[in-house]
């Protein structure tokens, strides 16, 4: 309650999710905006470098390029802080290399998806997935997307696919059923299958069904907007604060089991 | 209200279907069990021979074979009655031309599926499609079935295709999108696409989505058990009682213009 | 194909609504914008005098008030068009009569919502109710809306709600089942319920189920953003435009019986 | 794989749910039917005696009475087993004594709900409430049952409420909100909203939406018939058979942390 706000400095902060996570900070009372920064030496309208806005934060939030966030991390790690949440997408191993040497000396929260939401539906997937007897529990995933989406399955159906695969010791690609059509013959037990929709303006519809004998399981995720990032790399903030060093991502911060 | 019952004799009394008809038209206040018959002479046990039955009722339905319903057709226009209800499915052309030429002595409603869920779908569904220009409303339709299924898509799901085609007057081949997998390309507009799910022991979904810019409209239908399709023959009996001469289908019974 | 597109004007082109439609009308091959006036004599930048812009559309879109909407009616009913669509809403009585008068001399679309979803919703809403036997089919309507909504059911729930009883012959206050809590004893025949869920920043669903022994029929919506009223009102146009003088509304755009 | 199948003897053996587990446990091959009683000193009909059914088997699954089932469980522990998996319901205080009493001595399941699905549900509500900070997640609990039923919400969706509530650390009756009608004011962080249909013949339909600004996340259960309960007894058997001694429940079974 009466704890001092988490300060927090943007990286990135003229992009488009910079200026969101901006307001977003702003917005939360358990936070406090230190500083704001775009690339490491421009400063002026509210901006400070790279150097100074480390030196006033306890976190970091960084929406920016896989090379930019590889560079702050070993930045951070060498000066002994502030902690990271990274949200950057596209790393090189040599780039993920330096993140998780830089994980040896401060915490850092990286994802490639900051919904809490959707990393919530993958962990209880999973989990799902551990207790229920493929013999017994069809798997079924079901994702539905606007028309002006290129390809099928979304990248998050088939990651809910490898959660239930994981779930169950087995390799998604050896038991996918990516399409039915014709004579299909029965379901073999253990097989993952996938539904696709595409229409209008859908932002982003996921399900997973397990389906048994008299009785199913529903879990989905629906998607309206990407204020739900912004949200997301709060609660990784909030959650990485005074961690321990150490690579988290945000099934941690959810408080799922490794 | 003070209206007598309407008098009512099933045909093929013994069969499953029969004997659950018999159970349906018995619990119906509406409804008076004239007659129940096998097959054209076998009596006894409760059962008379068609001829008799034909002469003690307003109304045979009948859920036998194809031969059996045409030459039950045939026999009733002879004798200028009763009112036919049939649900036998798998007749060749020269049986089908047998009903037709009844249809012109005695009223028949004759369908594939007395489900009343399933036809008004159907319906709404073409209605629907008449309305939404297919370059707005991109349709889609799913279909989920237990795991024991062996065709995808299902009859109903090809059928609820051919109303949204219908409504548009499209053909459904040239404009259903029966799979998609990998790098699809947007999603043309007019495209009438399928999704499957299969597992557990799912009796049978089947939705339509009509999906825009910024709305949805869905319609869906479940089944649960066989005795929706008794309670449509009840009221395919009610509703033909008294009409004019003519063949017509559960589409007439619901009320929809043709 | 080669038809002249037909040449709209937008009212109150300033308002927040009239930009919407100005932009919806420049998307669209179909239309001409024709002219955008705000009020009746404000001139330049673009904006032209009412009596200009009606000499030089065929149909006036007009999202404003109930005073200006009832003023246009009656300014083009005295020169003999343009066709009108209006969208205002809060109509006094003497509002409501200047317009029916003009539609006595030109063709006019109003409606309270242009969403072509729920009017299509509802019209098959009713549609179903007229066929479904309500002894047999229990309905039920559920409504889902932002955590900000301050009222439950929802104007458009209890909408819905009306178009079963209609569709029935029976008045919504005389069936209503609006919640459900503790000991409620087995369902009526013939009650409408309502469930209501408030959550996050859901902008709108709304379904309808009909509810029979062994099988299930849901008709629903769900809004996304305010586009669709645009879209609803090009829809309105393109209709109305050369209809003969009448006051219709979206389930008449629709193609729904009267 | 080449383990010797679990040896099970069926309590309660001519009753409607010990018939069903007979039939389950025939069909399982993972499992031997060793014995069948019903009461204590009743045999004949492939019916043993209790003391005889004891020494045959590994587990016992008794769907019977409390007074039956606490009996049972002492019978048990002075003999030093077999385990045992109990679904009978109703059981007062010295009754739930004795058998945490005899679950010193032997591993004992029981459970008022031996569906796997629900059980499982509840846990996934219950994880996903701890990490959902209420502030952000509006917690909504639906339920849809058969016209029949005669109270609501569902006794399954208070536990289902009550696993939200537990999951936040606070107490469902003072945040529960039961109905909405009318005006309601906008709602309240930290409530749990219930919204119930009753309708046809519904089994039973059970979901939990947490609802944050720009995503949903949903978890549901369906429910078709009775077979679940004896997978679920099955799953519990298998489990329990060589676990040390202590009182479990389906959570237990299912792998969720305490």
């Amino acid at each position: 309650m009466a704890q001092p706000p988490i300060r927090i400095a943007i990286a990135g902060a003229l992009g488009r999710m910079g200026r969101q996570m901006v307001e977003a900070v702003q917005a939360d009372p358990r936070l406090a905006l230190a500083a704001r920064f775009h690339r490491p030496d421009s400063v002026g309208d509210g901006l400070v470098s790279r150097d100074e806005a480390l030196a006033m934060a306890d976190v970091v939030i960084d929406f920016t390029t896989p090379a930019a966030s590889a560079d702050l991390a070993r930045v951070s790690a060498n000066r002994g802080g502030p902690a990271l949440v990274i949200g950057s997408t596209g790393f090189d191993a040599a780039e993920l290399a330096d993140i998780a040497d830089a994980a040896k000396t401060v915490p850092i929260v990286r994802s490639g998806s900051f919904s809490l939401g959707l990393n919530m539906l993958v962990g209880l997937v999973e989990q799902a997935a551990r207790a229920f007897a493929p013999e017994d529990w069809d798997a079924e995933i079901f994702e539905a997307h606007h028309r002006h989406k290129i390809d099928a399955p979304s990248g998050t159906a088939l990651m809910l696919g490898q959660a239930v695969a994981g779930g169950r010791g087995a390799e998604l690609d050896a038991v996918a059923r990516r399409v039915r059509d014709g004579v299909t013959g029965a379901r073999p037990p253990g097989e993952i299958g996938f539904a696709v929709v595409r229409g209008g303006s859908i932002v982003g519809e996921h399900s997973v069904s397990f389906c048994a004998e008299g009785e199913l399981v529903t879990l989905s995720h629906a998607a309206g907007d990407r204020i739900m990032f912004a949200r997301g790399a709060i609660a990784a903030a909030l959650w990485v604060s005074g961690r321990p060093p150490g690579e988290y991502d945000m099934r941690d911060v959810l408080g799922f089991d490794r």
